[in-house]
């Protein structure tokens, strides 16, 4: 039996992780470490500055998990630098109550852990729900049926090195969901706006407020598929290297020792 | 003239960022807005659960700041999103303390302030220093130098959309910088263990301790120029797709109908 790990960025106690963890338990054998608040949108967080504290939390069937006072992807290097004292062959991330598409891979806690795996060369997927708005009650069931049949798939086929999936599960019943799609990054519609406010005490503050995000649904990208009612697989690699770019940047002017003295005369003007 | 905003992630009264600033103040009209304390390792944030607060301070130069309580990736979205009051041309993030090389650009402060630029249509560019402790006293001359010279590239060439340049420079008198390389991103290694201690009430915590990382010296990446002694110029982009794999996850068996049955037939057994 697979050693999977199952972590999450809406918190150890969030419906959509006892869901997934239920369906592993089917496929593997389960360990949860996860953060013991919501680190939505927290980005990839690696935490040096402090000690961090875990502790044994039961989960609402009755199963044991470890929460932890950081971010997911800390739980992830935790987990795979040896707490449990044994080797993962997978980590999975999620189910999380939101959509993770386009720009939202570097901010999002569920890619990020999975991000965090894979630097630590173990394979990872991270499961989100494309619901609009976070839902405390949403059905996780349907989505908890995609993420076994993705890591069904997973466990027989394999995935080539640095390699980590993003699966985002649309939000309707089991037998509307009309299948999967092998997706690209798409792109991201930000909508936020700057709230300025006044404080009680005469004091401004900020926040990043305005609208949820929407997507360009083009064919071929995870916001299309989403928005078609497919399920939207996304393989993900660490290198953000834009190539194209590379031989372009030849043509800038490069001449350092030649500069030296001029940019030294600019200084002493 | 050029609206250049300056942010980092060792918080505004590191000296690179003052640095910085100086040397973008030859090129342009400068804004900085950057975090009230360190933010290392951080990763690229969003803070919407929490409204931000903002104040004015002095630099050590006797200049001008708004230090924010939160992440650079947040001081950038507050500045593109309208604090000033204008629009900026460019995006400068650093001097930062320590390099940011191969996978650190996803946990780097530095770098994801220069993602968040980019999705906000803003060109972007991050440097930092190649040194391997983050040192108090770091001299940031040199790399002042650097930073002019690259931004002045900038200015006259420009980027394509989407691109922001990951700049690590060498920490070596003027003279001793051998030049240039335009390069890919790289491979860290990290050396991260897992150190558990107990607290004089005698429960556990766990410090993610071991050494700083190092790297593969490959010709042509970011990890190989910096350690010849060259300022390594990587560009990057947002899209994380691992392209070469979309073909082979076709041969997964993604049949959704046929299978309802079968995935439902499991859970009732």
């Amino acid at each position: 039996m697979p050693n999977i790990l199952v972590t999450n960025d809406d918190g150890v106690f969030a419906p959509g992780l006892l869901t997934l963890a239920q369906e592993m338990r089917k496929l593997g054998d389960v360990n949860i470490l996860a953060p013991d608040r919501n680190w939505s949108g927290g980005g990839h967080v690696k935490t040096l500055d402090r000690p961090l504290r875990l502790k044994e939390v039961t989960l609402a069937d009755g199963s044991s998990a470890i929460a932890s006072d950081s971010a997911p992807s800390d739980c992830v290097a935790l987990a795979l630098l040896g707490f449990f004292d044994h080797k993962f062959d997978l980590v999975v991330s999620g189910i999380n109550s939101m959509p993770n598409l386009g720009h939202d891979v570097t901010y999002s806690g569920t890619v990020t852990a999975a991000m965090e795996a894979v630097i630590w060369e173990t394979p990872a997927i991270a499961f989100s729900l494309g619901v609009q708005e976070a839902l405390a009650l949403s059905d996780y069931t349907a989505a908890g049926q995609v993420a076994y049949k993705v890591v069904e798939n997973y466990l027989k086929h394999q995935l080539p090195q640095g390699c980590l999936l993003n699966v985002n599960i649309p939000y309707l019943p089991f037998d509307e969901i009309k299948g999967f799609r092998n997706t690209r990054q798409g792109l991201r519609v930000y909508r936020d706006r700057l709230d300025r406010r006044v404080d009680p005490r005469g004091r401004p503050y900020y926040w990043i407020g305005g609208d949820a995000p929407t997507g360009i649904p083009e064919e071929g990208t995870d916001v299309g598929a989403l928005s078609s009612g497919y399920v939207s697989i996304t393989p993900l690699q660490l290198d953000l290297t834009m190539y194209s770019t590379i031989p372009a940047l030849g043509d800038w002017d490069w001449e350092w020792g030649k500069n030296n003295k001029l940019l030294r005369a600019k200084d002493a003007g």
